[in-house]
């Protein structure tokens, strides 16, 4: 986030400068004032995403219906200008330095689209009228959250640990999609003449695979033919194990990066160096 | 719970020191009848919660509903005589020396707390007619249960693992919140034009979220639209990544425990000093 | 299972030694005919344990309810030569020295006395037409199959693994028992008045507070007030991490079981006596 | 999958060996046109293996049959030739050797097998016109996806973890068959006379006993008697523990082998030769 910032003495720039100290750097001079700022943006962020669940409470939205559409709208604004600010900003960063092209760049960058997607759909909505369009519009709305994730250790962490084990974590999960798809096959074979309105397809029976293999079991779906019922015990018995693969992996990744972030410098064995 | 005794040849302070030492050292004089004093506290807590659990079945209730009142009335006498006798003697302890000030920071720590929580909610319902302050109150009594943690090495064992592991299971907890609110808020978009009165709102939703990534399916919300199913096959095997981070944490660290513990002295390399 | 045997040269215990060979030890002179016994104990066990099984199968009872009496007989008479035998070869073994006394001790042993029950309920059925005990008793006839894990490397290695981390095991369940009673005695006073019939008591929501724990879900018994559905869910992820603590235990002592039993000598540092 | 290749001059060998370069070789001359052989051939297999899930779906079944069945004649016909051309071509590898009886050997061999099973049973339906032979015969279409796991990295790492920890993972899963036959004995003769329907048979009852150690619940089957629900919560919590040693090997055995790969040469102590 922290990046030279270049000495120029045009009023304008001047503004600009302090404004990207407040928004983009958490040290150096103005840290009282960006920390303020970043309080009363994930505040707003928090609130909003609150304002969201609670507006689908029907007693809720018939009481407070005003209140919501109001908060609604105010955090939009605020968000608004912070995109726009920080477009005009972001010029101080090395990165971005051109005025134009810098710019640009800046707005196709993760953060900047995140920021956009969660303005955007409300805007959208102003000029459609189309409601299933409107309702998916409303989905992206929660996803304002993820703008609060820049500011989470355990967001980092997590991402971090993914991307360690990334290779074990898409071998295992491939080995879980291929052996899903053959389990729900032969069960499909085996329990669609019974029940052929529940295994209905083998894309329906994915939906029993899944929740067997991790032991969900809503019991909506199972089998009960006796050759179903053996399929579905190997399955679930399976599922532990395939599950404990990318489990184990995920754990055992997080441990090693909570240990390696806590590790301080201390002496070691003058003869093979390991940690005493 | 051991700390020095003033030597002091009141009377009334030499039965004072006597019940202290019974009272709230475990070693040293008197050591024998404090022990049996433990256990018969023990005891009292546990048949009392006993007592607590059997009342509610209706059948037990009706035949031994005198006995259970009569056991209610003498464990709350017994508990009160005994709070009020660990007030009196508190002051032997150094930390509490004053007699009024030290009597009352005695009041306010944990332990005395938890033991007024156990005995107040009986005179509260002695004088309040209000049935569902009464309700609420009974909750409390199970409570008591909590005084005998003091004395179960299972639970400080496991307060310290928290302790030790805090950091990394409030990370791994407020990641699994985000990612509840995130996908029960799309499954709530997702579900609720299908299924209005059981995805009626995003709170609602939430309970389908936290069941589908323990994995409980209970079956009494499920998605039934292809995109819902979709979403919560994700949110299952996602679900069991993300329990395998807090879990991993608390039985490494349990491990740990238990080996620090179970360590002895042993001889130790001369060159790097590991253990042999 | 091996001792030293006396010598002593009178006919009848001739065959008691030749016998205590083929029976009690598995190496030494007599290992071939001791196999061959073994073999056909843990078969007539195997298949006595089936015919239990598939006894119990109306279609398969009906047809061939004569042959499962037949083969049930057969079998008790085999057990039953076979326990009268091994209670008079006994003395041969140095522990049970004594003709009186070794064999009483030996009647009292944990395999004779396994060895008992499994033949004990066949003959008080014969006398008794008491049909709720009748019933009792043929669950004892399943645990005959306990005779096999004497044979067992898998019970073995388990029982080791449960031993060495009996400690650690006792802690977490009753922690676990602890964290059960609190939990279902809350959810009782929360659930009981919306849903007297299935929260009928303390005891009954010990039933849920289980499942919902080990995020089982039948999905028979769950809470449906606000109160009471965030209480599960707090249920649900702290069950998964207290039944992390146990789990955890067991795997990595039977991890630890495993290796220790591979491990081979191999060199040492001549520093540190370290595995290389 | 790589052999020395014997130096022959005939044109039809020729043919034959650049054909086995291709289709049985990945690296050396021809590298470029097997890999894109290899790439059409697993694009052959995962369409046909979509086109066999999709077909399931009743509305895409009406509106693209005359496509399903076209695809599914096409690869069926590509499978065939290939294997033909396998089979001779094998004779290039030294294994393989001889004319007839290498040809032979090749066909035993298990990828031949998978192979000859992905397209026989297309031949066996044409000439059958037993529509429960033919229904069986569906479901080993899906496995011809067992003919993608030679190209992936992902079924190569679990059949060898898997065969590491063979030894572990039989002890383990033959104690769960122990105590699931055990279990599931005991809850028959528990539950059997309050509901003879789901309970009807120790057979019967092990669909609930496998789903009650696996903690899926799908709630079609659940003890209601007081032993029958106390047997099922010792069933739920004995299963999470008994699960936790197949699950612990696998997952260290999936590390370790992971470990194993990513291990490059580091320098080491020259005292104790360790890994610095």
């Amino acid at each position: 986030m922290q990046s030279p910032i270049r000495v120029d003495h045009h009023p304008a720039n001047s503004l600009r400068r302090n404004l990207y100290r407040i928004l983009e750097t958490t040290t150096g001079k103005k840290r009282g004032v960006s920390l303020v700022f970043n309080l009363v943006l994930i505040s707003v962020i928090t609130l909003n995403a609150l304002a969201i669940i609670l507006n689908t409470v029907p007693s809720l939205r018939q009481r407070y219906d005003r209140f919501f559409v109001d908060f609604e709208v105010f955090s939009v604004i605020f968000f608004t200008i912070e995109y726009f600010v920080r477009v005009w900003i972001c010029v101080e960063n090395e990165k971005y330095r051109h005025p134009v092209f810098g710019r640009l760049r800046y707005m196709l960058s993760t953060t900047a689209i995140i920021h956009l997607l969660a303005i955007l759909p409300f805007y959208v909505t102003l000029f459609h009228t189309d409601l299933a369009l409107i309702r998916i519009l409303r989905i992206f709305r929660i996803f304002r959250l993820f703008r609060i994730t820049r500011y989470s250790r355990a967001f980092q962490v997590i991402q971090s640990v993914v991307e360690d084990k990334k290779e074990e974590l898409v071998l295992s999960v491939s080995f879980l999609m291929f052996m899903l798809v053959i389990i729900s096959s032969v069960m499909y074979y085996l329990e669609h003449a019974t029940q052929p309105d529940k295994f209905s397809s083998i894309p329906a029976t994915l939906w029993w695979g899944i929740n067997a293999m991790a032991t969900v079991g809503y019991g909506d779906i199972h089998p009960i033919t006796p050759m179903g019922k053996m399929l579905a015990g190997v399955t679930a018995v399976m599922g532990i194990g395939l599950f404990a693969l990318p489990t184990g992996i995920l754990a055992s990744g997080f441990a090693e990066h909570i240990r390696s972030q806590k590790a301080v410098h201390k002496p070691h064995c003058p003869h093979c160096g390991k940690e005493l």
